[in-house]
């Protein structure tokens, strides 16, 4: 079994947006892609088969906290690794469960070793290290691993936001070198991925892209973005990293976001996302369709008996109608979270792969253009 | 289009267990069949194509009560009938709404003329009567309608027990006459089911059953029974319906049961059953297996990677392992209910299904002797 490759295909000429293909051991992505969120194991209200039949999501994430925490690690060993345990034969990514213990857990301390922190379920203490979390994330399995880091939050002065980005890099050689001393669990290849942190500072963020660079990974991450900062700034600071990561990896941008998010960041030279937002908007009434936003449970949709999206090839947008769909949201049946969600999955993942033909075809700039003014568009 | 026919096929020499086909205008049903119940126009947390691929649905039941207060008359009437909102192309049972009128409603007044009631929603005040009710059945659209009964508590006395089942004889006939004096609205026909009343008094129930029979319906149902009283007196009065209720004309025992109880009424010759219990008792984690019963939340399946059920035929249960389902369930993910009801249902379907073939075979009664101890095994 081999390292994860990456084959650029093409680069826009109006822009930095690039198509190409990511191939692991779990199968090939074709990018930019977007990788829905399979929290616990579950992306939520969502089988394993609609993400294959409906979503047609190519790779999707685990999260490590969550994983760590349940069904723990023990019984993810013995299962064989989360593809055996969930039932999810394509691409995996985890994230390094960092995040989490900074926007969940309870009574964290961080300390030059890892961070402290306590469990949101059972208030349990638990240490998480660069070092062990590249083991737990070796018995989780992804095909696509996270360094430890830490993420600031917006915003950070620039004292701390210095210090923060040495730590991070100093957990990311911790990281590296753990991961190259362990090996691959399962019989497949996993593939670490460091990650650029900074906050919003040019200077930071110049040099962590560079350390980050400088590290010859197969794939790079930027982290650290649409933590409430302006929009404005967030793509600053993605074109800036972007313009220093290597050309011939493919580039994360972690956490973002909304549709015109992902278009924009497209355009500057970002190949992966990931969001909870068509899960979590979804099972609150928010849909993203081809022709805008829809608040599913508003009045005007009631007798509205028209598909939730026929601009879209997924089957079940193609099927069930609005009024139906507001009905189940509004008796809050079950049905509605499970439509809803994959709904705004398969749309998302409609959008990158409409993305990825306008880029092949040379058209990608005047589409998005058009494109970011009508998704936003409320219906 | 035509009215329900029913096709007698076998009838078996050790019981009186009958394998039959009927046929509907939105198609055929194999008898004895299991109908998951609809309640507002979903089966709890199972797509429609999941009750068609995975759970191998025939028929489903939709409640007249609740799609009476939600969505309302005027958006199913808009929408087309049911069949055309919820988007299930396969046939339709409702209900009356007179039990869920009983059991969930407030301040509920029973008057020769109808029901008084309060939605146990939002507290506005409704009146179901037989002729009403009979519109709300033809606007909901049903392949099969029932007669507006009043299902008498388990136990009522004989002077209550009387007078209840000479009201639901009354209002049969009223609902027979009102029935007639309408028209299909959706280019398909629908049939008028009466039901058997008569609470546990052998007379009542014979006088009903014999007065029920009478009326020549398409097929008959026998009501208010599984209401508390015990299993062997459910049994006592199946039989004795059954032996009443015309031969070439399909029964329905209403609200039963538990798999064990279905193989026993089939073999009282009933060939259409329907209960919330796959789906409830999914939803808490208890599950119907060709082995016997699971309580998936019990600690021993934590580390058991052997799918949920490879004794039936429904990919979903031959694809998760209980160690997984039981994850999903502690962990209080939507995805456990969905695989936990989509399984039990498919279980209540892999088993009538069953029952037809030894049925046809010749072989039911020693079958059906080993199954009902088989299926009450707790593993
Ligand atoms: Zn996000
Ligand atoms: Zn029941």
């Amino acid at each position: 079994m081999a390292a994860l490759q990456f084959n650029l295909q093409t680069t826009d000429t109006l822009s930095k947006a690039r198509a190409g293909v990511i191939t692991t051991d779990h199968g090939t992505i074709e990018t930019p892609i977007f990788m829905p969120v399979g929290t616990v194991g579950t992306v939520k209200a969502v089988t394993q088969q609609q993400l294959k039949q409906e979503v047609n999501a190519q790779i999707i994430l685990g999260n490590t906290y969550h994983l760590y925490l349940r069904p723990g690690l023990k019984i993810l060993e013995a299962a064989g690794g989360l593809h055996q345990f969930n039932g999810w034969d394509r691409p995996i990514l985890t994230d390094s469960g960092g995040y989490q213990v900074f926007s969940l857990a309870n009574n964290r301390k961080i300390k030059e070793e890892g961070v402290v922190f306590q469990s949101h379920i059972d208030g349990s203490k638990h240490l998480f290290t660069p070092e062990n979390v590249m083991d737990t994330q070796r018995i989780i399995g992804g095909d696509i691993i996270m360094a430890f880091d830490e993420c600031p939050p917006y915003p950070s002065d620039f004292k701390y936001a210095k210090n923060s980005m040495e730590l991070t890099h100093r957990w990311l050689d911790r990281c590296i070198n753990h991961f190259n001393n362990t090996t691959d669990k399962y019989g497949y290849t996993q593939n670490l991925f460091p990650i650029v942190q900074g906050s919003t500072y040019k200077d930071l963020r110049t040099e962590s892209a560079y350390y980050i660079a400088s590290k010859n990974a197969t794939g790079n991450a930027i982290g650290g973005l649409s933590v409430g900062e302006p929009t404005e700034v967030m793509y600053e600071y993605t074109a800036l990293c972007c313009d220093i990561l290597p050309e011939q990896k493919p580039r994360y941008l972690m956490g973002v976001g909304t549709p015109w998010n992902i278009l924009e960041n497209i355009a500057l030279g970002v190949d992966m996302f990931d969001c909870v937002m068509p899960t979590r908007n979804g099972r609150n009434a928010m849909l993203f369709t081809s022709k805008g936003i829809i608040n599913i449970d508003n009045k005007k949709w009631e007798n509205d008996f028209s598909v939730i999206d026929d601009g879209i090839d997924c089957p079940m947008s193609n099927y069930y109608s609005k009024s139906y769909l507001r009905h189940l949201m509004k008796a809050k049946e079950y049905l509605g979270l499970t439509i809803a969600s994959v709904h705004n999955l398969a749309f998302y993942l409609w959008l990158v792969k409409q993305a990825r033909a306008q880029i092949l075809a040379g058209t990608f700039t005047s589409w998005k253009n058009e494109m970011v003014v009508r998704l936003q568009t409320k219906l």
